[in-house]
């Protein structure tokens, strides 16, 4: 063989090897966010304190209600709370001490352990959108979703490199009856995913059946030592906490399993409609309702949060990416610091009813401000559109792709020498330029955020191809991703485990849809 | 008359007084920002110190250049900079010595008194785009722009209510000779708006000539006690400075007029590819160049500019609204506040073809570090796309709106009795609603910022009126902001001046198109 027939043999066993590496299909899932960043703090000590005090005092003298729930009035009563028929009064500092057992940060384990997060301290952990009925997506446009398109976000989710979390309703598949769609829901992100995910709340049997489910998954001891579940319990404001949450919450804590207690406010219309107003009644809330969760079991895994839009005076909707959205959101960062309780926050919030550019200016406000803010958990962080009654699919693309600016941001700057660049600074001198330098080709690789869908194109290749808008440029990824995605390994025994499981649960019950 | 009819004939005439009201253009200017909020700093002591230390040791043993100006090296000589040829040694501490004598804040008057605008301190006065070659609108597509697009900008720009400023160069009116282009742009903001606008700086001459329309219109004395321009003075990345830039802003310092000095950075390009060593070049650049202009004037009112983008390393292109970008942009800030300077940066920055979704979540990338970075001053605030190559009609009107945003997150929150609403709490308790009650009527008003362009009606509202996204909202309010502009009022004798000066100038000169 001559050299040149060598050598043009190693090219060509290069380039396949080249062709192979772009067709394998590289599935990345970046650590959750470990701010290096300070946390941007707006409220100053004496308008924490104002708001602390309120709060207690509405806790005392308002009370909250816990409805059809004898036995959390029981709790509420024996731990010296005043219960007046469902009404509890709290006294000053109490619920406060309550609150006081949950853990300041805790590990939720993924079923890959390389997936694991840490939820609290400084993290930020990254989870999709919750709970939409419609789907959208640039072909079919607005339509109920279905148990498919359900399956169609747990991948994305999975193959979508800055998202931690495979979090819970991606979308309520409103073709399986309403009390089965839970176990659909689980085993998706049970076996689509190797990710993180969230439990059904929508009634406590429910909460049960996502407990069992995860002892299929986990191994049933696994399950009670360590938390595999974090679930979203909504606050029903003002002030009130109903059976169907707190009892499902109580499933989860006896489990060991962790909540979000959420207040769910529109500001002006379930809160006042001032900031400081919201604030001591958010504050107010998730007090109570934390200080219940550790009533039922001292120690578990809880997160403060919030949820909080305000409304257009005109319309009536619920607005986001608003300034008094961000301001709330900035200021129960901090109360939920001073509990030394994870925060959960913010996400990829907006009314628009199209993934535009309202859609992308409201989310990009939201995103900024939770991520300044110290939010620990985010939920919603991608594919939230038109106020969360829909999924979207190409915005759960776009989104995705700048949660991996919060995770440069996060890194915040670094100051090595090699940082320095001062080498540089002087090899290049005054009218040179830094393409060519030693310092930029070391470096160049890891220096930027990239993107994987936004278009830096020149104007011509551009207009060449098709001028393509953000959406369009989104769908294609959308379909790449899906065609390319590939099931993570489970163990065959489970899998079938958990084929049964959802199987007889189904048959236990009559289709409900209502 | 009966009662009845008297009540009819008051109700019809509150009715045309309703309609008449309607009818009324109202241009209402906010007042530019004056912040309530903490500045968002990123850098801890030590990184400060390390960078200062760094863009000293530039100064004093790599230089500057400062080209075709033996005026300027004969100032450095004296002052006891070390020249070596067109090169430039500054002794460590030399040149923030000089900075010393810099205004940490300045006035820039309007011919409207009620539009003049403080830059520095804690304010931020927002600008619109500068620069673009390109116009783009959503029925015209991109096109050269022209001298009546420009006109067009300059209306818009008056009628935004969020914009404290007219700014300079719209776009560039290129159906107009370069060597007089000037003269019908500064006579544009001079006469269609009442706002306060920036000077010329293509060439010390048409600087000369900035000044000398400012004397008409505000009186040749006035000029010489006040500012009545800011201009854009750029650095050419690495730290050279041109006769060109550098004689416009010998003027503007004589005349003691304000410029902005602002090295102008690719990342990776004309700066290290890291944002410590940009952070070093940005401040030896910027206090090489406002160390001279206070060598011309002493005093002279001056802003430490910073405007960075970085590259993207797979087509060179200029990236916009990237954790980078903000990272030196908070970086610079803490620089500018350690001088005791005015500090520029930020804008609706986008490299987007579109006013579409990545347009919008890189602007807002951007304005939300500007507000939080410190900046006192915002140029391309609004109508930027296209990396700056394009000034577009809608993103103007799209990104004027989000600029509400800034001034109601920048109010910070309010902790009065008023805002406490612990009345309000009390009155609806558990389970009531807000819409109602005294303080939300009292309130609701200003409590939330209303935007002038987004969409939140129903879905079905939104869907019979067409499905409108973004960008077709904002063509029809551009649309109906130019049908109602009414141009402010100016006395005849000055606007008679101001037509004398352009015709005789433009008469002295042969067109010139390069």
């Amino acid at each position: 063989m001559s050299e040149q027939a060598a050598r043009k043999r190693t090219r060509g066993g290069g380039g396949a090897a080249r062709r192979a590496e772009r067709t394998a299909v590289v599935i990345e899932t970046a650590k959750y966010i470990e701010r290096n960043i300070p946390n941007f703090e707006i409220l100053n000590e004496e308008a924490l304190e104002i708001i602390e005090t309120n709060a207690e005092t509405v806790l005392a003298e308002i009370g909250v209600n816990f409805v059809n729930n004898p036995a959390a009035l029981e709790r509420w009563r024996n731990a010296g709370a005043d219960v007046d028929g469902e009404r509890v009064r709290i006294p000053r500092g109490l619920a406060r001490q309550l609150c006081s057992t949950a853990p300041r940060e805790f590990t939720q384990h993924a079923r890959n352990p390389e997936k694991n997060v840490v939820i609290g301290g400084r993290n930020l952990v990254l989870a999709p959108v919750y709970g939409p009925p419609f789907v959208r997506d640039m072909n079919g446009g607005r339509r109920y979703a279905t148990m498919d398109d359900f399956r169609k976000f747990v991948k994305l989710g999975y193959m979508s490199k800055w998202l931690h979390h495979s979090g819970g309703t991606v979308c309520e598949p409103t073709d399986i009856p309403v009390n089965k769609r839970h176990l659909d829901m689980l085993q998706a992100h049970m076996t689509l995913s190797d990710k993180p995910f969230m439990g059904s709340v929508t009634e406590p049997s429910r909460a049960q059946d996502s407990v069992e489910m995860c002892e299929i998954l986990f191994g049933k001891q696994f399950v009670q030592d360590n938390t595999v579940m974090t679930s979203l319990i909504n606050v029903n404001s003002p002030m009130t906490f109903d059976d169907v949450m707190m009892g499902a919450m109580e499933v989860y804590a006896e489990n060991n399993q962790a909540c979000i207690l959420s207040p769910f406010i529109v500001g002006g219309a379930m809160a006042p409609v001032s900031v400081a107003g919201t604030l001591t009644q958010v504050l107010a809330e998730v007090l109570a309702g934390i200080a219940y969760n550790q009533l039922v079991r001292p120690g578990a895994p809880i997160i403060f949060g919030t949820f909080v839009t305000s409304i257009d005076m005109n319309s009536g909707a619920p607005t986001f990416g608003t300034p008094e959205a961000s301001h709330i959101l900035y200021g129960a960062g901090q109360l939920a610091r001073r509990m030394n309780l994870p925060y959960r926050s913010g996400g990829g919030l907006c009314g628009s009813k199209l993934p535009d550019a309202q859609a992308a200016y409201e989310t990009s406000n939201t995103l900024n401000a939770a991520l300044m803010g110290g939010v620990n958990f985010m939920l919603h962080a991608c594919g939230w559109l038109e106020g969360g009654l829909v999924s979207s699919f190409e915005k759960f693309v776009m989104d995705a792709d700048q949660l991996g600016v919060l995770h440069h941001l996060a890194r915040g700057v670094g100051v090595t020498e090699e940082d320095q660049a001062m080498g540089a600074i002087a090899e290049v001198g005054p009218g040179g330029h830094y393409l060519g330098c030693a310092h930029t080709q070391a470096n160049f690789k890891s220096a930027f955020w990239r993107t994987n869908l936004l278009d830096y194109k020149p104007f011509e290749t551009w207009e060449e191809e098709g001028a393509r808008d953000t959406v369009t440029l989104a769908a294609k990824r959308v379909e790449t991703l899906l065609n390319t995605y590939q099931q993570p390994e489970l163990d065959p025994g489970i899998a079938e485990a958990l084929d049964a499981y959802v199987a007889t649960k189904k048959a236990s019950m009559p289709d409900a849809f209502t």
